[in-house]
């Protein structure tokens, strides 16, 4: 009974900060965006397993993984951040309020992502050492998006 | 206790039939193409909202959304699908373990969305006339593998 009674009070002061479930088009989007860097982390782990000498460099193998990741990094974002789709407003996503005040900043930390991934792409098919020379870039640059727009 | 037995029973034929939970290896791989699956899903809503009438046509958005869908296709699905993560093996995933006793098929079908998303970016941006006959393709290529190795 206790139990029921927190949960229910949890349930009401997340309902009084505002956050709510989200509706279909809002779900969709946040489902899709969470996809994308799902997709990044998939390509990164290849990277970094041959970076850290957890996986035997396959020159080839990189190049796909680093293709993909700039393929990932390429998508438009226009449609996957609507309006209303950050953690004040809904449940199920960590995207910071932020996001949307500083439309510019975000922008200019995406450009860095694709950049790095176009480096990364460059590099990736040439050899370890190249490889590993673009690594620490390309996670800088998704670091600084996290620690900027992304909540806990 | 008739309902906990009948889970337990479930449970067993379950590992009696060969899934588990998968590791983290394998459930990464599951979680980053269901993410591409995901992001297939969101820009083809995007294309099929103008198509059906459901959101105004704009040439610009439904480039975008195009393009963003061939990036989607063109990703490398090398390191996505590894033996083992077939819905017989793991939990979390419709995958049939058919996928892997028909590469050649899958990889023929995955050439066809591939194609058919291509075409989608060649007549999205042109007009609404173009992006509908484009959209039928493009749906058809996506069921074909859907139907032949997505289980329930």
């Amino acid at each position: 009974m206790a139990k029921r009674l927190l949960t229910s009070l949890t349930l009401m002061a997340t309902m009084a900060a505002g956050a709510s479930f989200a509706d279909g088009h809002i779900a969709g989007a946040i489902k899709a965006r969470q996809g994308q860097m799902q997709l990044y982390a998939h390509y990164l782990g290849v990277l970094g397993g041959m970076a850290r000498g957890n996986t035997e460099y396959n020159a080839e193998a990189a190049q796909a993984a680093a293709d993909s990741l700039l393929a990932v990094a390429s998508i438009s974002g226009a449609t996957l951040w609507p309006q209303g789709s950050d953690m004040d407003s809904v449940e199920g996503t960590r995207a910071k309020a932020a996001i949307w005040e500083n439309f510019a900043d975000v922008g200019a930390k995406s450009m860095a992502v694709t950049t790095a991934a176009a480096n990364m792409a460059t590099a990736a098919g040439t050899d370890l050492e190249s490889l590993r020379a673009a690594m620490g870039d390309l996670g800088g640059t998704c670091g600084a998006c996290h620690k900027a727009y992304r909540g806990r």
